[in-house]
C-alpha cells in the first residue's frame, strides 16, 4: 500500500520544546500540514507566521515537509493587510472566542456585516477560512447548534471558500452537500470513537478532544463520506499533544495526539471498509484540489505488519499508546 | 433551618479502610442511609449482611446512624430465603451485569419469567426491589434505554415496589407518575451538574460518575420533581468514595463523593428555589413512606454560613472541594 503526498489539514505542532519534541512525527510520514495558529500569542502577523514557520523548519530539521501556515482570524483585518499576507499563508483559522485551547482572543457574535470588510477581502483573494464551528451551548449540541452560523456565512460569502474543521456531526456532514463552498476536515479519532469510548467505562483523558466525539450515528456519516473520499472533505488530525502530566491531571486538556499513528490507523480502517481506494484522496487529492496546493512528493509505503504503538512520545501520550496496530510503515521515499 | 432525621437512601461506604476514613461523613450527619452491597464480593447472604453491618456499626462509633442493609440481587433467590432475610435487610439492588463499579454479578437479560420466582416473592414479602437501570448502549441513552424494562417490571409486578436509583433523565421522571409501584432516588450532584460539568471545559474526574450527568432538560425535570418534594421521590446521594490517586489517573473511575457536603448543598439549592419548605420531605419523610421506616430522631441544623469545603476528607476529594457553600451545619442534636 502506497500513499503519495500524504497532508494532514489540521495539526498543532504547537512551540518551543513541545515543538521540537513532536514535529518530527508529522514531519517523516506527511508532505505537509496546515498549522494551526493560536499559540501564546495568537499568530496575527507577517512577522509572527514567518517566525513561526522558521521555527518549525527548524524542529523538522532535514524533513521534507511543508508547513502551510495560516493566521489567527481577526475581523479587523483589512484588504491591504490580507493582500501582503497572501504569500505567507494558506488559509486564516477562526475561533469563536474562548472555545479551545488558547482561543480566548477569538470571534464573539457572528454578525455578517462586522465580518464582511475582511471576509470579502478574503474572498476576493481567494484566502480559504477555517472554522472551529462550536458555540458555547450544550457539550454535546455546541457543533449541530453552529451549523446556522456556517450558513449564514456561506450564503453571504458564497465565493469564500469555508472549511468546517475537525467536524463530528451528521449535522455538519449534511452540510457539505448543501453548500457549495462549505468543506471539511475530519480526525482520525472521530473516525473511531464516540462519547462511549471517552466516558463510557472508565474516564478517558486521552480521547477527550474538543470538539467531544459525539454519537455513533453522527460517526456514521464522518465515516461515510471519509470512506467514499467525498471530494469536500480532507484528513486534518487535529493532533493536539499536552504533556502527558497535563493529560492525567484533575482538569484535563483537550486533545488527541494522533500525528505518529494517524497513517497506520487509517490505512487500517480503509482497508477494513473495503475502501483503500479512495484512501490517496482523503489523505492528499482532494486536499490538493480544494486549497489549489502541490505538496512536495513523498512516497510512504505501508505494509500490513504488526507495529505496538509506543507509550509515550517524547512525553507526550500518543492514541492506542502500547496498543499493537495492523499496518506499520515500511519506508518513506521522495 | 433544622432538618429531622435526614435520610440518605443511595449510599456507598465501601469496606476496610475506606469505610473508616468515610463512614462518619454520612454518619455524624443523617440518621440512617441505604447501603448498596456491591462490595468484593457482593453482599448475597445473612452472614455477608450481618457481618457488614457490624463492620459499618464499628466504624461509625458512637454516632446514632441507621445503615438500612441491601443485597445483591441474584435471580436464584428463593422465598424460603426471602422470608429469613426480610427481618435485616431493607431492600435489594439489582445490578444489570458489568454496569457500574463491581457489578459484574448483576443480571443479564430481564426475562420476566426467569426473574418471576424471586421477584414475586419480593413482592409477597414486600421487599422493595432498588434497580440500577442502565443498558450498555451509548452512555448518553442507557438510561432511558432501560425504560422499557421498567416498565415491564411494574406491569409484570404490580404490587412490588421497583425504586429506579440515582435517575438522571426526564424519560425517568415521566415513568413516576405513568406507573403506581415505581419509584426513585435523585443524587445531588445530578440536581446540580449536566455533561457540560464532566467534559464541557477541562475534563473533570471528580464529576465523572454514572449514570454520567445528562443534558439540561433532563437536570430541569430531576430539580422539578426534587423542589416539589414529588411524594415518589427521594435523596440519594450515590456518594460513591475512591481514592484521590483513583479519581485523578488515566482511567478513572465513576463516582461523587458528595456525603459531606450534601446536605449543606441541598438546603441551598432549595433556597434558591424557594422550595425550602420540601426540603424535609425530600430527604426523609418521603423515604420514610416509601419505605415504611421509623428513622432515629436527628435534627440537624443548618445556618447561612460560609463552609469551604476541605480538599479532601481523609484522601477522598469531595464535591466542591476547595469551593466556599453558603450554607453550613451548626449542630446536630437527637
Amino acid at each position: 500500500m502506497q500513499l503519495n503526498a500524504p497532508l494532514d489539514m489540521h495539526l498543532h505542532l504547537r512551540d518551543g520544546e513541545m515543538l521540537h519534541n513532536i514535529a518530527h512525527a508529522s514531519a517523516t510520514t506527511f508532505s505537509g500540514g496546515l498549522i494551526m495558529p493560536n499559540l501564546v500569542p495568537p499568530i496575527q502577523t507577517k512577522e509572527a507566521v514567518i517566525a513561526y514557520k522558521n521555527r518549525i523548519l527548524d524542529a523538522i530539521g532535514n524533513e521534507d515537509f511543508t508547513p502551510y501556515m495560516t493566521l489567527f482570524f481577526l475581523p479587523t483585518y483589512d484588504k491591504a493587510f490580507l493582500s501582503s499576507m497572501k504569500a505567507y499563508i494558506t488559509a486564516i483559522k477562526l475561533y469563536p472566542a474562548g472555545i479551545t485551547t488558547n482561543s480566548e482572543g477569538g470571534v464573539s457574535g457572528f454578525d455578517v456585516e462586522t465580518l464582511r470588510p475582511t471576509l470579502e477581502a478574503m474572498s476576493q483573494l481567494d484566502i480559504p477560512l477555517c472554522i472551529h464551528g462550536e458555540t458555547n451551548g450544550f457539550v454535546m449540541d455546541r457543533e449541530a447548534e453552529f451549523a446556522t452560523i456556517y450558513e449564514r456565512l456561506a450564503t453571504a460569502f458564497p465565493k469564500l471558500k469555508i472549511i468546517m474543521e475537525h467536524i463530528t456531526t451528521k449535522t455538519s456532514v449534511a452540510l457539505l452537500d448543501a453548500y457549495d463552498n462549505l468543506y471539511a476536515t475530519i480526525t482520525l479519532h472521530h473516525l473511531l470513537i464516540t462519547l462511549d469510548d471517552v466516558a463510557g467505562g472508565m474516564l478517558q483523558p486521552h480521547l477527550f478532544c474538543k470538539p467531544i466525539a459525539k454519537r455513533p450515528e453522527d460517526r456514521e456519516a464522518l465515516l461515510k463520506v471519509a470512506l467514499e473520499a467525498h471530494p469536500k472533505v480532507m484528513f486534518g488530525s487535529d493532533s493536539a499533544p499536552h504533556p502527558k502530566d497535563a493529560k492525567e491531571a484533575c482538569g484535563c486538556a483537550a486533545g488527541v495526539f494522533t500525528a505518529p499513528i494517524a497513517l497506520q490507523v487509517l490505512t487500517a480502517l480503509f482497508e477494513k471498509h473495503h475502501a483503500l481506494n479512495n484512501l490517496q484522496a482523503f489523505v492528499s487529492t482532494n486536499a490538493q484540489n480544494i486549497y489549489g496546493i502541490t505538496p512536495i512528493p513523498k512516497i510512504v509505503t505501508l505494509e500490513k505488519k504488526n507495529f505496538t504503538v509506543p507509550q509515550t512520545y517524547n512525553g507526550v501520550v500518543p492514541m492506542y499508546a502500547g496498543e499493537t496496530l495492523s499496518y506499520s510503515i515500511q519506508g518513506v521515499s521522495s
